[in-house]
């Protein structure tokens, strides 16, 4: 006999499948050229430069919380962190991404994004509600070391992506050094080291000429 | 002053930004419908039916393992299971993905994922290399408690978006009920309670038809 349980677990699994279609304003780093692992896909699938979608933004963050541990402010229980950062975005599914300097959008995100979070983590059975809604809340409020530290990687890895592309968001958005700067400093709220190295990055992506001053 | 074992670790985070150019045989269960994500999109970079790649898969298994983890048939520790299944695949992005009912493809599938995990495992600091090449191999071993649940999730995952999305991937390579029943049915090692899930879900498959008896 199946559990309700169960299939409402299940439910909630095939319904996070979505992250895998909603597109952020970053690129990946590595373009696409056809490779071995494309060879059944219609050339026109393969679209050269492409934007990172949700799933492998939080895949990428919670390998970057397993490596990168070391460095938050406070030491932080890894695990929290690694479940944090990998249900952090999955309101977006209702409530869509806001880019991150777009001030306006920012208005009606939480409102947007409390609706969401009812529905979705509602699909889960009651406990597990709880619990992932309340991790929500916490990387939402950013007071806790761990939540501190998870905000921190989510602003570092999209930061890092654009620095290895040479700057390609920010001069599509036409960002300069300032916004960035302003924007990410809170980063050294979970990390010191992580907001040293990312400060040296931008320092270098200004000095290089791939984000403006002003 | 950044510390080499930062550059290290770092170095390492974006070299795993291939995992999410590296495309599995499993499609995505939503179809990738013009959103309001893809605003800025071009209309030929959003294919209709889009595979799976390495990255997603990475993270849909780690959100299964965290909400899953109670169906485990011995307990786990959960963190070491999200570890091993963030970073199981990371091989691939040198040696590729071989289909799991690609019988040749096994054979020489060791020994290009032994190369592989020298080098990428390899950009690491020397103690994290070893926690990392430890947790692959355990994960390859499947005999412990830890690495026989994440081996289910890994069995689970597609098998769940191929019947989620009518049969597919199987009607495509032409798999039938036997085959996909004896690839799978190791699921019971890890956890019995997701093996008698995915047991029905199959026979249901075979009740309407989405994959062929023999």
């Amino acid at each position: 006999m199946i559990s309700e349980r169960l299939r409402k677990q299940i439910e909630f699994l095939i319904e996070a499948d979505k992250m895998k279609s909603l597109y952020r304003q970053t690129y990946i780093i590595n373009d696409e050229k056809r490779s071995d692992s494309m060879r059944d896909m219609p050339a026109d699938d393969i679209p050269l430069k492409r934007r990172e979608n949700d799933a492998e933004h939080s895949f990428h963050l919670a390998l970057f919380a397993m490596t990168l541990a070391e460095y938050a402010n406070i030491p932080v229980d890894l695990l929290r962190v690694m479940k944090m950062v990998l249900i952090h975005d999955i309101v977006e599914i209702d409530a869509g991404d806001t880019y991150c300097y777009d001030t306006k959008g920012y208005e009606s995100k939480r409102e947007r994004e409390e609706k969401a979070a009812d529905r979705l983590f509602g699909l889960l059975p009651e406990d597990q509600e709880r619990e992932y809604r309340s991790l929500w809340e916490e990387f939402e409020a950013m007071n806790t070391a761990e939540s501190r530290f998870a905000a921190a990687l989510d602003r570092m890895q999209p930061m890092l992506l654009n620095y290895t592309k040479n700057g390609i968001s920010w001069q599509e958005h036409d960002i300069s050094y300032g916004q960035v700067y302003d924007r990410n400093k809170h980063i050294s709220h979970g990390s010191e080291a992580l907001w040293e190295y990312m400060e040296e990055a931008l320092s270098d992506a200004l000095d290089r000429g791939i984000i403006k001053e002003k």
